[in-house]
């Protein structure tokens, strides 16, 4: 038995038709595209790249971007002013602050200088906050309006576009970054399934990984889990991002976790695909809000 | 075999002094005593009874209260504007608006207009927020400074002083409410235990709770977690506060439960009397914040 695999790749490229319907329907009734913007400080190859890639896709779906950089050696009020500057203008609808910043900077205040309107990564404590407030999905939400990080949104959207129940559903998120494994498990839960969250802390883990309908890995360690760790017809959602050797691999053993699990997401081509989609959502989302 | 009872009666009795002594030497330094100010509108007469308590509670301690309370039809821009007042006001430290509001209210509103700063109950998104993307205990957190709700403050207390070890171990919440299972569940995340969140729609709600080494029930169900529901030697800390006739019960079935657990709360007299000792805390600690 094999498990059907959830191509993140292939439902990138068929929503991809959608957001640029919903830029062009926007700019139309607008008269402007919605646009980000990106802080960076210093020269991070990593953040370069990243920036590089997030222009072009962003461009090529019709939406505006706009990179500022700042030196590496940039103070605290410099980084802040700036996000205040981008705050005020209206001409940006998503704020994103590359990290690393420079040292000796203290990152909790810039994302707090970030408007939660603008702040389309979902890192501002007050849509964190919203997040874990808001009541289970298909009642009234019952705090205002959030953005959730693009990458466990991704997660969801291959849940949801491929149909999986997770009312009920025992869902295992191995990880708790904010980024990814936090907010995972606050978007599972408003989705009703009843959620365990796991780290390098936990006791037992492959134990606790076996009792998952939903597994999803957010840990950054290359084929950390086994075949034998995945309940026989689970569900894996794999948001590992790890090199080993040349290639790229997520943090579930792909080749043993494939004969064992009902779905999964391959590394590349899984969740990887969708957080750019995601996030385009969120900045068409902001720039929506901006003009009420 | 029977448990050991965590008595929170005790161990908020033991506390009081804490307190007494955190709040004298608060008003020796700065001539003025730690404030909170409740808000109501309209008559709810469990609203009114339990901020009768909490006046006695407070000014027995030596803390300063204010009551302000609204008509039962006050709208929607009188509360806020009242909210807005107390944030401004210098002799008020806390702030803590009543459930619940008048019909049509809207209440995440209300929260958010509370200076994150006087919000003494945790209830503002910004403090839920802060909460949920602290590193865990022992280093820095990376957030700015938040408050916790009293009552899941309250269990973790009881587990702190009474030296149960968390780290790795399995800790299942059962209920998943703002105010006491969310938050619950993230303060267990920072001591690094594994944390799983069940509700209502969990498939094996007695499955998952077996499989607890730390359970806590915070559903509102009287004597809904059987004795069969708990792993021998598990530690329970029972939120419940429910009525079976005229008896005040958990959500735990304690005379089961008693002869399998390794420790448990009881009720009355076991969270319950933590909650005001946590939020008397929480007011000390606004009221050293603010003078900063």
């Amino acid at each position: 038995m094999s498990a059907t695999i959830l191509s993140g790749s292939e439902l990138a490229k068929s929503m991809r038709a959608e957001i640029e319907a919903d830029v062009q329907a926007f700019v139309k009734a607008h008269g402007y595209a919605p646009t980000a913007a990106i802080v960076r400080a210093g020269e991070d190859p990593a953040s370069i790249s990243y920036s590089n890639a997030l222009e072009k896709a962003l461009g090529a779906r019709g939406l505006g971007f706009k990179l500022h950089t700042l030196p590496g050696n940039a103070s605290q009020k410099e980084i802040v002013g700036l996000v205040a500057k981008l705050n005020a203008d209206k001409t940006v609808h998503g704020i994103m602050v590359q990290e690393p910043l420079p040292k000796g900077i203290d990152e909790a205040a810039v994302k707090e200088a970030m408007s939660p309107d603008k702040d389309v990564d979902g890192v501002h404590p007050v849509n964190t906050g919203r997040l874990a407030q808001a009541a289970p999905a298909g009642r009234p939400p019952m705090v205002g309006p959030f953005f959730v990080p693009a990458t466990p949104a991704g997660g969801m959207e291959i849940l949801k576009r491929n149909k999986v129940n997770l009312l009920g559903k025992h869902a295992v998120v191995v990880g708790r970054s904010n980024i990814v494994g936090k907010p995972m498990a606050l978007l599972l839960l408003r989705e009703n399934a009843s959620v365990s969250i796991c780290h390098s802390q936990t006791a037992d883990l492959p134990g606790m990984c076996r009792t998952a309908d939903i597994l999803c890995a957010a840990v950054g360690k290359a084929n950390m889990i086994k075949g034998y760790w995945i309940k026989p017809g689970a569900i894996v959602i794999d948001f590992g991002v790890n090199f080993a050797g040349d290639k790229m691999v997520g943090d579930v053993d792909f080749e043993e976790a494939v004969k064992v699990a009902g779905m999964i997401t391959p590394v590349p081509g899984g969740t990887g695909p969708m957080t750019n989609i995601m996030l385009m959502k969120n900045v068409i989302e902001a720039a929506k809000r901006q003009v009420k």
